[in-house]
């Protein structure tokens, strides 16, 4: 008896707020796609053109997905000022002034730089498989999660600042096709992501009231580690190791 | 002008029933997974058995989504016929007399005969992540596309057969751990797959009656054999290369 109220007591009782950020936080430098060896390749020039091309094809993807993933998000709250916050996500990456270039715009810029041509890049058509299973996948998460879980997926973005840095230094270091214009894109995402990352960490500090519901949060972040992780994955198989999938961009052809 | 309508006349005219079902074949020798690298080595006796355990711990989670793949679809029409024509797919995979084991079942076996915990496998927390990925995205495929294109994605059943006794010779051959009860799954679709395949192509080329749908049900013959490939490249990768994604079964711990 005693045993398993204590197990029940084990399973029930909350983690405080600054053990729960930890173990937030601790996912990063276990699973965060800064670790793996296409990133460490791209950020240390050891990619030729058509490589860091079929990167930023790619990549586009998952560019894309993001409005949609935050409308989704913001489609499942009834409060407003949770949606007026939310937002500026969406506004981010799709502008909003009639001349304001959003992230994915700019993201077209380095995709043109890199001499892909833009409806092939925005038509999606040669991007791997495994790109389009893993972005979906995440968009299908922030409909079908709880709220504050879906919002935890969100929060890579704690562990973005320091690979966008890394990034942009070893890229203008090492690649002469890519130039500042062109870097703008993760410029950007220095200021935005800490501020977008510091609201999704408050709401899921305060929203996963529950241990199950924090767990769920914690697996989040992990979850959203597998999907960068495996977009990588895809790209070196791919590209590194030359095993292009039919149908999928060849830098060569 | 007459451009203009030649151009339309190209594009509304649907092939012919012959026509169509040589494009929906012609996809199988382009793409289906029988011609990647991973599946030349299992059936070639080339993998070891942490290396085919890997394979059929991960194959697990395509064999758990067929059942509600099929059940997505039948959810999607109002047509009794064809609910009480397609639900024998259910049956096949699930099982449904007391004692009958379906097709899942005896997949277990297998990876019971390979040495892996049950619950584990069942528990899909050793499976790669982009498995899960592109095994999700096929039964999102079948809830969100037209209905004879959803049919359409289960044309692959056409190449099916060869795979699967190419597959009972060489891993019967190959593998000591291997035996015949074990390769009961791969016997049972050797017939039921040409039933499944036979339906389905009339019904696809009954149902898809203009040349757009004709074009999507080709795409979804490709889309699946994307679905297929998607999980050999990640086996590919981590099992054979090495790169082991975090968190994923690792045979050698």
């Amino acid at each position: 008896m005693n045993e398993f109220v204590r197990k029940l007591d084990v399973v029930a009782q909350p983690w405080s707020r600054e053990e729960f950020e930890a173990k937030l936080r601790a996912v990063g430098p276990e699973r965060y796609h800064d670790l793996h060896p296409f990133h460490k390749m791209l950020h240390g020039g050891k990619l030729d053109k058509g490589q860091v091309a079929a990167w930023a094809l790619n990549r586009y993807c998952y560019q894309e997905a993001i409005p949609r993933k935050d409308a989704a998000f913001m489609s499942r709250t009834h409060d407003r000022d949770l949606r007026r916050e939310w937002i500026h996500r969406i506004h981010d990456h799709d502008g909003q002034l009639p001349d304001e270039h959003g992230g994915i715009e700019r993201w077209l810029v380095l995709t043109d730089c890199l001499g892909l041509d833009r409806d092939y890049v925005m038509s999606m058509r040669g991007a791997l498989p495994a790109t389009r299973f893993a972005v979906e996948a995440y968009v299908r998460y922030v409909v079908e999660q709880p709220l504050v879980v879906a919002a935890a997926s969100s929060l890579t973005e704690l562990f973005a600042p320091s690979i966008h840095r890394e990034r942009i230094a070893g890229m203008l270091a090492n690649y002469d096709f890519v130039n500042d214009d062109v870097m703008a894109y993760f410029k950007r995402r220095l200021s935005q992501a800490p501020r977008d990352a510091t609201f999704a960490l408050e709401f899921v500090k305060t929203y996963a009231y529950t241990r199950e519901l924090q767990e769920a949060c914690v697996e989040a972040v992990k979850f959203k580690c597998d999907v960068l992780w495996a977009q990588l994955d895809a790209l070196y198989l791919a590209y590194v190791e030359g095993m292009i999938p039919p149908g999928a961009y060849n830098p060569k052809s």
